[in-house]
């Protein structure tokens, strides 16, 4: 046991929290000290107060729920002189993007501070830099708000599953595209009705590029690889998909063979790497046809849910609100407790050793595929598409017609194939007079097996 | 920072796990560490290394995949000595039952000695005692796989959400009755057959009782309202009622109106409590009507699932492997890396200040219900059966008489009601000639809508 001089202990008084960024996480995670601190002290023994709060503009409005005369006290427009401030224990930094918020948590982390952050680009772009920081400092640097909003993934990734040998992790992570590709399942909407849907009630911006391109996506998959292989993962390494080609006869096709297609970030192991180095893996996010039995298939609206296959654990999934501004607060309280503790407790933070990663291209991806394109009405024509698909060794298992006004729509599920065979098919069916349009390509989830994906003519 | 010595630092050495019992999941989890503890101490910096296990008879025949050299080295009939050899530097119990595990993991408490248990029945005993004894010495006691097996419950309810106001949880924690309840879903199997074949897939015991009657869920509704509102709540504290009377013409009723049959363990918060004090909880075990649009009611089969709904962190759910030796051995390996990391930081552990509950009985639960009686088939029976229902408030929502040979089975829905009240009204139904047998009687998730329940006649 180490002698702790009680005078200078931090049990003795609140932890007192500076605060970089109040927009909607941050002000909820203000309300959230505020009213529970009092509680929180008698459950863990810790007590918390946020003492100063930096702000682009300390003269906006915010939000009534918080106590104007406490809150002005707080307000400056001078992060590093939060930072720096040395009644500031420990920093918690919401201002997301990744300049200035990673000066000033390196600043912080130098300056002996324990940093909690829900900043996603900044994790997804520099999580090795920061993690390494953190560590020579002795620190803490969590971000469990940074991913998934208040589902408790990180935590369960870096410490209930620190000794597991995860298989594959594969999540529901951006909400906005799940909401829409719910909708379009459930009533048909089309893709352009959907996201009109997802802009009136806020689940989307004016420009929904990051959301409905995957770039969301990407840089969660980056971060929950990061951690679950313990490799240096960053955004631009995560091949990605968005949903801007999937439209609801896609899914209603889905549908009829007991699928629901969801757009999901996926990291996994995969045969190779070199003995002793980090594990190969595979880093993507794309729009999947997911079996209906799959836990993953009813995760549905805006909900998010990460489903991990440990090989000792098994299967596991977390579910919950992935975004918004009191559940992503939640996740950023529960940061700020556990480094209290540590802070507490002089403990130094869990290691986390990043290594370069053993990333492999898309290319050597084996699935099986859905695909549809829209072709000329005429004799011959699904002739000269198959034997596309077959000089590119590309096996077709089904394949459906549907009209449509003047042209035809060919819909087609293969057998398991090589990504890298399936895309030069893909290019070579763009160059085809008689393809109108290569539509929407889907991987298929699951081993190929004999079932659904044969009853093309189920009901 | 803590000066501590390079030279007694255990980060040099191997942690050296004592194991108790060496069952199914002690097995598995000797050959975890064997198999992982490369590729844990790399990742985590932490060695690990089981050095004695104490087991009833040395002599019987182990697992082929433990090497039988390097195990009978480490095998002894004595597990007081294991606790205090004062080689090992970590207890592990895994022996099951009350006493003498007890006795042993005080014994290694006091020793200064951290200790992993997966042991349900001392938790949902002795919880309270055992973590008074952990805090008094300032070690660690972990208990993540008491409950719902790989899954990850116990940290996330006191690590992620230690900020958290826990409004409500909900389990399905038994995976035998979920097996059972999925096959007479699924298949229409009745009650026996659903047993049988269970009892054949070893997933229940030659006696069920502990499954069936609610006893196992009860002992981990018990530990988990412990954590989730710092309550000294015993298994025999909780509500319980098993599944034994749910039949196949139950469940199916239950799916016409949209609704799964679940055994649910429940805690919630109720209204009422004194100020200051503890909050009033309500802790129960009982078959339940579940929408199936809710994430509990896709969880098939022997899978665990449990369902949170936090005042910040809104709705959660985790699923995965509830029981099965892999997976729990899991869940105490990552409580072993956790305890390991917390010797090596001379951290004490974080508190658990329990209090004695304020439990609410279940006679004040208010809810709707579901009820299948049998009557003699003549006329005046639902006049008499439904004027019991009104001599005790309980309003009836709808009823169906389903026609069996020579009699007649009505089920009821009523509107939200008071439970002491449908109780009398149960034992009144008991009491009236014409009623053959009282039956299955469901409590139904959810706010009362106008929406499933009413919809009696649909196809």
């Amino acid at each position: 046991m180490c002698a702790v001089s009680p005078a200078t202990s931090p049990s003795d008084r609140p932890l007192r929290l500076g605060l970089l960024g109040c927009g909607n996480v941050g002000a909820r995670f203000v309300e959230l000290v505020d009213s529970e601190s009092e509680a929180i002290a008698r459950r863990t023994g810790i007590g918390l107060e946020v003492v100063r709060i930096a702000v682009r503009d300390p003269a906006k409005s915010r939000p009534a729920s918080l106590d104007p005369a406490r809150l002005e006290k707080r307000l400056t427009a001078d992060a590093r002189a939060v930072v720096n401030d040395p009644d500031v224990d420990l920093v918690v930094e919401l201002i997301g993007g990744v300049e200035p918020a990673r000066g000033l948590v390196l600043e912080a982390l130098a300056a002996g501070k324990p940093v909690v952050s829900g900043n996603k680009e900044l994790l997804a772009a520099m999580g090795g830099e920061l993690l390494a920081a953190a560590e020579a400092a002795g620190v803490d640097l969590l971000f469990e708000a940074s991913v998934a909003g208040a589902i408790p993934l990180v935590r369960i990734l870096t410490e209930s599953l620190a000794g597991e040998r995860i298989v594959r992790l594969m999540g529901i992570v951006n909400g906005t595209t799940n909401y829409m590709l719910t909708r379009m399942a459930e009533d048909g909407l089309d893709y352009g009705e959907a996201l009109a849907e997802a802009q009136a009630l806020g689940l989307a911006e004016a420009d929904p590029t990051a959301d409905v391109e995957g770039y969301d996506a990407a840089a969660k998959a980056a971060i929950l690889a990061g951690i679950a292989y313990d490799a240096d993962v960053v955004a631009s390494d995560v091949h990605r998909e968005g949903i801007t080609a999937v439209g609801a006869s896609d899914i209603a096709f889905a549908h009829r063979l007991g699928y629901e297609v969801k757009l999901l970030a996926v990291a996994e192991r995969t045969p190779g790497g070199e003995e002793g180095g980090p594990p190969a893996v595979s880093v993507r996010v794309h729009p999947a046809m997911v079996p209906k039995g799959h836990p993953l298939a009813s995760v549905s609206g805006s909900f998010n849910a990460v489903f991990l296959d440990g090989a000792a654990a098994g299967e596991l999934m977390v579910y919950g609100r992935g975004a918004g501004g009191l559940p992503t607060a939640s996740a950023v309280l529960g940061d700020v407790i556990d480094a209290a503790h540590h802070l507490r407790e002089h403990s130094r933070p869990r290691s986390a050793r990043r290594r370069a990663p053993d990333l492999r291209p898309i290319s050597e991806l084996r699935t099986q595929y859905y695909l549809s394109i829209d072709v000329a009405d005429r004799p011959g024509v699904l002739a000269a598409v198959a034997s596309v698909f077959g000089e590119h060794h590309v096996s077709i298992r089904s394949m459906e017609q549907v009209g449509l006004a003047g042209e035809a729509r060919l819909v087609f599920i293969t057998h398991t194939a090589l990504e890298a065979d399936m895309q030069a098919t893909l290019e070579s069916l763009g160059r085809l007079e008689v393809v109108e349009r290569v539509g929407c390509l889907l991987r298929v989830l699951g081993p190929e097996s004999d079932g659904a994906p044969t009853a093309l003519s189920r009901p």
